[in-house]
């Protein structure tokens, strides 16, 4: 993505660090940050610098080799595996990355684990910009198809309007994004294309990183509030509703940010379809149960105050609710397989039906 | 309601001027502001210092008042009717409350007119605190029921759990309130009651107003973000949703804050059941399609912008999205009448194919 005429990657490695885009300064200020050890990524892992299922994958194995620099025995490379697997629970991604480090490098001499662990996060990372790509190149003949049909049956001003909920473009992954990659791939070629940012309280990663980073490459959007997508659906102003995922069960079952669950229901009942973008590894085979998955608790001040930046453009936090009263913050739903369409993948487009024709290391495991 | 060890209602005569809370000061400030011109008032409602579907129908009829006081002629008269209607265009009380002081004022002697005006907003506002009382005392049953079913079950620690959108509390009314009436009738009476907060984004009126008004009563209640509720309703924390409602249809269709739909959508996929509860002046008997309800477009500010105190406890307002990013701002959505379990009303719990069975002084017109 191009951020002020230079195209940059969330996460990339500078010598022996490696640098991150301060997502919490976003949109405000455009802030790179160098971590030199694992305690930096826990930090900023667990503070959202750095935030998205895809992209904290990425960050784990960063942070195993950050870890790997410092002292690069088995103790080490296992307290850092576990240390980073505790700061978000719900995202698949994390584990999985951390776990696919910690299997590659415990059977190699300590002398040579450093080595192999920069060459594993960034084949990661290529990875994930692969994948990312996939999803865009699959999701894109949806969009198309949409329009097509507008053009076909005459409409006036042919465009398509697709939803999105919380942030799963170039910001939550290395480049390219997952929801947000078949929306740039089909703006890229040329079809019209408007798309409704929720809000995506309490956080606001949808009004202040999906909105960002879609006027950075030029899409028109428009920021609405997370309450108002129900009401746009019923009037006919959203083709699709494309969301990504921080956890997507082998049946289909979509874990991601709370809030999605209501748009894919509003979605349902206006008959419009729901799409979750995702890579393959988000796919946990292990879940039978979509209820197993741990749905993180996050601060309930970030219910009870809000970011943002005042008359004079300093960065400010204003408490929003009464001191007396207490919030809670859930910070993901699960929107269960009967409202799921179909899941965007590297691989294809699956109903949750097909998933399970899905290639994937872990499947058989 | 009591505030500070006073009773207070939210809109009250004061010699000859109008005094009203200031809705937009809460929950960090409680100023009382003197109206005395119908252009005050007009402000008052349209900058939403004085707010709620219920209460803004008895302000318009203070309005009337206050213009009769300056010039209470046929032209001043209908020009004071005409421009309080123009201020907010969804909700039917306003307008009801306005073209109802103009069928009474038109036909006197100007110089009656004054008096009489008086009369009929204060009328008007003790019609409110009655029908919203006995509001609370058909919705209390509802409550009730539930806590007997958990004791009966012999649930660990009986509690009802009470998610409400948006302020139809005392604050929406002259006093009691309409969706929390049921509620506050439960407290009194000692049912262990707990309410879900919607904060209500983007003015907020849940986490500002019905979280500081319930906090002054001393009923337990947490702030949730708008996305929360589905998920809480999934994991079984939610037993009843009460909403208020700036229009009802005489089908039974519910126009309310935007978002209402969504949490009316989760109750019905979740076995949930979901009442409004109104006065009947908000049932628009004239509606025979839903779809002909005017949605106030507000301004997009409302969304771009948040308002709270900041770390020195100064009211600041700051920017929370992108400054090159639009925003939109419909205020309100129509839940259809097949997600509505009842309205419960002044004159009883009512399913929506029921509500023909309503009095109401417009029904026949």
């Amino acid at each position: 993505m191009r951020i002020q005429q230079h195209h940059y990657r969330t996460i990339w490695q500078t010598g022996e660090h490696v640098s991150i885009i301060d997502q919490t300064q976003l949109p405000f200020a455009f802030e790179v940050l160098t971590l030199s050890s694992v305690a930096d990524m826990c930090h900023a892992i667990r503070t959202m610098q750095v935030r998205g299922a895809p992209l904290i994958g990425v960050a784990a194995a960063y942070g195993v080799t950050l870890a790997m620099r410092v002292d690069p025995s088995d103790q080490a490379l296992n307290a850092a595996v576990a240390t980073l697997v505790a700061t978000r629970p719900t995202a698949v991604n994390l584990a999985w990355a951390a776990h696919l480090m910690q299997q590659a490098l415990l059977p190699l001499p300590p002398s040579q684990r450093l080595q192999r662990a920069w060459q594993l996060a960034q084949q990661l990372a290529e990875e994930d910009v692969a994948q990312n790509t996939a999803i865009g190149s699959h999701g894109k003949p949806l969009i198309e198809h949409v329009w097509m049909t507008q053009v076909s049956t005459g409409a006036r001003a042919p465009c398509v309007q697709v939803l999105t909920h919380c942030n799963a473009g170039w910001l939550a992954t290395v480049d390219m994004g997952t929801a947000l990659a078949p929306i740039y791939a089909a703006y890229d070629a040329g079809i019209p294309i408007h798309v409704w940012v929720d809000e995506t309280r309490p956080r606001n990663q949808g009004a202040s990183l999906t909105a960002w980073e879609l006027g950075q490459h030029g899409v028109p959007h428009t920021v609405i509030s997370d309450n108002a997508g129900g009401h746009l659906m019923q009037h006919g102003q959203v083709d699709m509703v494309i969301v990504g995922a921080d956890r997507v069960s082998g049946a289909g079952d979509v874990c991601n940010k709370v809030g999605t669950y209501l748009k894919a229901l509003a979605a349902q009942h206006n008959g419009i379809p729901f799409y979750a973008a995702v890579p393959t590894p988000t796919i946990d085979w292990q879940l039978s149960d979509i209820s197993e998955i741990e749905i993180e608790m996050r601060d309930p001040d970030e219910v009870a105050f809000m970011q943002g930046i005042n008359a004079q453009g300093a960065l400010t936090r204003v408490r929003v609710i009464p001191a007396q009263s207490p919030a809670l913050n859930p910070a993901f739903d699960v929107t269960p397989a009967h409202l799921v369409t179909a899941v965007i993948t590297e691989q294809g487009v699956f109903t949750p039906a097909q998933l399970t024709q899905l290639k994937h290391p872990l499947k058989e495991a």
